[in-house]
């Protein structure tokens, strides 16, 4: 459970940064699962521009049993629902690559809007619990905030493609996103709020708000830098309709998740 | 000119950074000189890949009478001349522009390669003197290092694209360069030098060897993280024959340039 300083934080800043939450040996173990996904044949696996370097995957509670364990762990699963002040399931699980070199730009965005109105998804009743996976260090495209910016709630921002179509979020995955920010919104916010960076070593925890504006850059260290975000929802938060969107992206088992008794590899 | 400490920084790690090197003047004459260049009709005006956003400028003390007297600037000139030991001009002059949310990345490699094998320069007795238009902070991409990488020397690295076509120095202005250097090289090298980011105050100056490996990633703010880059060759180091590659390039006077008296605007 987090404490009331580590609450006030997550609440003024709209994140949260608790290192050593893995132990080395359930870190270890989770970027061998990740890696194995890569290598999956799996519709929420995507690839960087060049169409070769893995970009992410998506779903990963859906298609790996450490997942299904790893979303249910207390250490995760606790915060979420403290946070949320109720039982929570998840909405989304991935993993983004930022492979070494070749790890692409995540433009500047609030989550919340794609989940409103992309998956109809009521209100912001919901967190992201994101893993270090690899330490994040100021050159290989650490996860970017402006502190704070949350409080402005879901900013006002035209939906960039044409909405609708087939297979419009597919957009959504890749370096160009439909709701991304404009350079005069952020000129703005930054000048009031200013950037950082979420570094830490790898097996931190990164508490982030879903108004939060977020966005990371390339990686240009030779070390990859792999992140793990879990979307935890509200089960009082849930959708009325199903999503357009494929599974993989906005989880129809919307059941309330039980506390993992056990391991992750029990 | 550089004190002994100074000198020792360059040579130890490859680069040094001076502060406050142009004055508030000087450096919003120099911004609004660049902003012409930027619109002006010149071969060696540089687009990002998509097309609109203006990446560099190179040439610039060849188009330009201010930069032809900046490059005169004894504060520039004196530590270019007591590094190489010798009179100087000027082989290239460039701005890379690295705009607001817009500026990509300068794959990691080292200068004097393209110098020796496109423009036959004997031996790397030049040296780079850039000067930062804009603050350069860890977020706007700023030119990152491996300190100490330049006493490997020119390290092996096989041209990717085919050599010699007509126009085959165009790639070398993008982000796809001919020279850039591999995962593994870098690999190894980062964990035996570390990496360092050039920040600093807009005003700064920048020193750096020219086989100092450097690269620098995207510019994720919305402020722009403009960089002067002049580039003094001794002239006991004149290539033997004239360049294949345009004058923008490789610049054929080779004249010795002598310390500007009164100032840029006079």
């Amino acid at each position: 459970m987090l404490d009331d300083a580590q609450l006030r934080e997550y609440h003024d800043a709209g994140f949260l940064v608790v290192p050593d939450v893995l132990t080395p040996r359930d870190l270890a173990g989770l970027r061998d699962e990740v890696e194995r996904l890569y290598r999956a044949d799996h519709p929420g696996r995507v690839l960087e521009k060049d169409g070769t370097t893995i970009r992410g995957v998506h779903g990963c509670h859906q298609v790996s049993e450490v997942f299904s364990r790893l979303v249910r762990l207390p250490a995760l699963l606790m915060p979420a629902e403290q946070l949320l002040a109720s039982k929570v399931y998840v909405h989304q699980s991935k993993v983004n690559a930022k492979r070494a070199l070749a790890g692409d730009v995540w433009p500047w965005h609030q989550d919340y809007i794609f989940w409103e109105r992309e998956d109809g998804m009521p209100a912001p009743l919901v967190t992201n619990v994101a893993l270090l996976l690899d330490d994040a260090t100021p050159y290989n495209g650490p996860l970017l905030f402006l502190p704070g910016s949350h409080h402005m709630g879901t900013l006002p921002t035209e939906r960039r493609g044409a909405a609708g179509g087939e297979e419009s979020w597919k957009s959504n995955l890749a370096a160009d996103l439909d709701y991304a920010l404009t350079a005069g919104q952020l000129a703005s916010m930054v000048a009031r709020f200013g950037m950082r960076a979420a570094t830490g070593s790898a097996g931190s925890m990164v508490l982030f708000d879903p108004r939060l504006v977020h966005g990371s850059g390339t990686n240009m260290s030779p070390y990859d830098r792999q992140l793990l975000i879990i979307t935890y929802n509200s089960v009082d938060n849930v959708p009325d309709e199903p999503s357009r969107r494929p599974e993989f992206l906005s989880a129809s088992d919307t059941t309330p998740l039980a506390p993992l008794v056990g391991g992750l590899w029990s």
